[in-house]
C-alpha cells in the first residue's frame, strides 16, 4: 500500500506530536530526550502519564478535530499512543499536508475489526473465520446469524466490538451462545459493529514486531511469547522457548501484514500458534506491550525505532542483546504501597513507572530483566514486578 | 565522613530537586522518568537542556539562596547538575533538615580544588605536587612563590583557579613562568584563590566512577580510559586497553576517595597513570562525562544510580554488558546543521542529544557504540559523531 512520503525537510531539531499522553507516549518522550527530538503530546488530563516527560503538551481530547489540527501545525509529524482517535479529522490532515504516521487508512486496520479482518482475508493472511455484524444491517436478527455461524463452527463464536476495545475490554469468550448474542446485541444496539470469530485452541501466544519506513523499509525484532490473562499482557519472554524456524515465519507473517497495513511506525502483530500453524489475533499500529523489553533487551527499542521510522530516519539494530529477557507488567492491586526498594534490590532489575496514581487493575508499569537463562530472568522480573504491588500470577509452564 | 541519612520516609512517588538544568540534569531526569520518581530543575532560562525533560522547572539561579531554599521545599532531597551553587546556603537547608546529596561539605572538594588538594593530601591520597595562594595572602608575592615551587619542581607549575572552572577552563599549562604569574595574578586579583601544582608526565589519563549509599555502600563501574584535549574529554574507551590489576587499582583508590569526600551519588575521579602509578586529577560529585558510557553499556546507568544514591534505594548492577564500549562527545563546529539521517545509518550508534543550540565548542550530545572490538566500536562512534558536526580528531593511539 502506498503510504505517504516526506515532501518538505525535517525541523532541527525535529518535532513529534502524539496524540494520547499515556504510558506509550511517556516512553516515545524517554526516547525522543535522548535522540533530541521535540516532543508535544495531547493530553486530556494535566496528570496523565506522558505531560511529565513530553518536552510540552497540549490538553485536548483525541477525538477533538480542533486539538488535532492545532498539535498539526505545532509538528513535523502526528503519531499516536492509542487508537480511539478521530480518524476523520487524521485523515483531513494528511489530505492538506500533515504527516500522519500511522497513516488513518492505516490506523483502521488496528482500529476496527471490521475493517482489519476483511482486509487481512482479502490479503490472504491467516485469521480465523469470522462474521461482521453491522448496526444497521437489516434481515436477520444476531441471533439468527450467531446461532448459524455456531452451527457451522461447532462452537460459540468469540464476539468482538470493532471499535472501542483495549486490553481485554470489548471480547466475549464464552461457551454460551446467549451471552454471546447477548454482547453483540448491546454493541449493535450502541451503534458498534461486531466481530463474531472461530474460537482458537491455540498453543500458545506469540508477538511478532517490528519497524517500517515510509519508503517499506523494515527493521523486525526476535518474535516474543506473552501469557495474556484475560486478553490482557502479563508477561514477555524472549525467546520464549520460540525456536528460530517460527520465529522466521511469524516475522515473515508480520512483514505481510505490515504490508497490507500501509504502517509507517511500528507495528505489533499478535499471533496464536494452532499447532504449528500462525493465526493472526490482533494487531496494533504504535509501540506495543509486547516490545517493552526492547527498551534494555534490544540495541534499539521499538520506541527510538518508531520515532526514526515516522521522521524517515535510518532505522536501527533490533538485535537481541543477550540470551533471554523477561518483562513482567506491574497493576495496581489492593491499594498497599509500592516496595520500591525491594523492587530495586532484585538483580538486574530494570524498573519502569508510568506515574500513574494506582488503581486496581490499572497498568502502572513494567519490569524487565536481561540475563541468559530463561526461567531465571523470568522468576526476577516477577519477584521486582511483586514488590511494585502486581499480583503474582500462576502462570502454565512455556512449554 | 559521616553524611546525613534521611530520617524521613520517600514521597510515593519520590521527588528529587536538581540544581542546574543542563545535559547532566537532562539524563538524570531521563533515568527518572523510566523509574517514576519526580523531577524538579532548578534552570536559569526556560531553554535549558533539562527543562524539556524534567517533571516541571523553576527558574532561577543556582547561586539565588532564595530559589535554592524554594526548591528544597518541593522535593525529598536536592542534588546538582553542577558545582557552581551557593554551598552556603546549601549547608543551612542541611542544617534545617533538607537532605542534599552531595552534602556541601562534599561538594567542596569539586568546587574548590585548594580545598580538595588538602584534604586529599592530608589524607595521603596522591595528588600532585602543590601550593595554594589565597588572594588576601600576605608577604611573598605570586612570583615569588611560583619562582620558587617552579626552581624546586625543575618546571613550570600548571595553574588552576581554585573555584569556577570546568572543561579545560580555570586552567593554564605552560612551560612559560611569566604566563603562570600573570594568570595566578589575574584571579588573585578577581578573589579567587589559585593551586599551583606540579606537572605531571602521564602515560594514560583514566577515570574511576562510582555511586555511594548514605550507609556507604558502594557500586564501582569499569575503569575507562578517556582522552583529553585542552581539558576537555573527547573520547572515553572501555576498557580501552586497561587492564584487570589496573582496573582494581584504580577503584581501590576511588573508593578511598569517596570516603575522604564523604559523596552520596555519583563520584568520578580522574586519574593519572604515571608509569603505573596512580594520581588523581580532578573529581567531580555528580554524573560525569566520563560515565556517559553507562547507559548502554553497564546494566545501571550512572544516572541511574546516582538517583538511587540519593534516594537511599539499593544501587543497581554495574556489570559492563559487552567487551568494548567507546563514546564521542559531539561539539558545535562551523555551524553546519548536523546529519542526524548519517548519524543514524552508523550501525549501533546510540544518538545522545541535549536539545541545545549549536554554538562552536559547546558540547552538545554523545555518541556511544557497544560491541566487542576497541577500534570498531571506536571507529563507529567517531563516524557518528562527525555526522553530527563534531570536528574530527587524530588521537594518539590508545597504546
Amino acid at each position: 500500500m502506498a503510504v505517504h512520503e516526506r515532501t518538505e525537510p525535517l525541523s532541527e531539531p525535529p518535532r513529534v506530536g502524539i496524540v494520547g499522553a499515556g504510558q506509550l507516549a511517556r516512553m516515545l518522550c524517554e526516547a525522543a530526550s535522548e535522540l533530541g527530538v521535540q516532543t508535544v503530546v495531547l493530553a486530556a488530563d494535566p496528570a496523565d502519564a506522558a505531560v511529565a516527560t513530553a518536552g510540552s503538551f497540549q490538553l485536548g481530547r483525541p477525538t477533538d478535530p480542533g486539538a488535532l489540527r492545532a498539535l498539526a501545525t505545532r509538528c513535523d509529524v502526528l503519531t499516536l499512543d492509542h487508537e480511539l482517535v478521530d480518524r476523520a479529522t487524521l485523515a483531513e490532515l494528511e489530505a492538506t499536508g500533515s504527516v500522519v504516521a500511522p497513516a488513518a487508512e492505516a490506523l483502521a486496520c488496528a482500529a476496527d475489526k471490521s475493517v482489519q479482518r476483511r482486509r487481512f482475508a482479502a490479503a490472504g493472511i491467516p485469521v480465523p473465520e469470522f462474521v461482521v455484524l453491522g448496526p444497521g444491517d437489516a434481515g436477520d436478527t444476531p441471533a439468527d446469524v450467531l446461532s448459524r455461524f455456531a452451527d457451522r463452527l461447532g462452537a460459540v463464536p468469540v464476539v468482538k466490538a470493532a471499535t472501542g476495545g483495549y486490553d481485554g475490554r470489548g471480547v466475549v469468550v464464552t461457551t454460551a451462545l446467549d451471552q454471546a448474542i447477548a454482547a453483540t446485541t448491546e454493541w449493535l444496539g450502541s451503534g458498534v459493529a461486531v466481530v463474531a470469530e472461530a474460537p482458537v485452541a491455540f498453543r500458545t501466544e506469540l508477538a511478532a514486531l517490528l519497524a517500517r519506513r515510509p519508503d517499506g523499509g523494515l527493521a523486525a525484532w526476535r518474535t516474543v511469547r506473552t501469557a495474556q490473562v484475560g486478553g490482557v499482557c502479563r508477561e514477555v519472554r524472549v525467546p520464549g522457548g520460540l525456536d528460530d524456524e517460527l520465529d522466521e515465519r511469524a516475522r515473515a507473517l508480520a512483514a505481510r501484514v505490515a504490508e497490507v497495513v500501509g504502517v509507517v511506525g511500528v507495528l505489533a502483530v499478535e499471533l496464536f500458534d494452532v499447532d504449528g500453524a500462525l493465526v493472526v489475533n490482533e494487531v496494533a499500529t504504535r509501540p506495543h506491550n509486547s516490545g517493552h523489553w526492547t527498551i534494555e533487551g534490544s540495541t534499539t527499542s521499538q520506541f527510538e525505532n518508531h520515532l526514526r521510522a515516522i521522521l524517515s530516519l535510518p532505522l536501527g539494530d533490533t538485535s537481541t542483546v543477550a540470551g533471554a529477557v523477561c518483562t513482567v507488567n506491574v497493576f495496581g492491586a489492593d491499594g498497599s504501597p509500592p516496595r520500591l526498594h525491594d523492587a530495586l534490590s532484585v538483580p538486574g532489575a530494570h524498573v519502569h513507572r508510568y506515574g500513574k496514581a494506582p488503581r486496581p487493575g490499572r497498568k502502572l508499569g513494567h519490569v524487565t530483566v536481561v540475563g541468559d537463562d530463561d526461567d531465571d530472568v523470568a522468576r526476577r522480573a516477577w519477584e521486582a514486578a511483586v514488590a511494585l504491588g502486581t499480583p503474582r500470577l500462576e502462570l502454565a509452564a512455556p512449554r
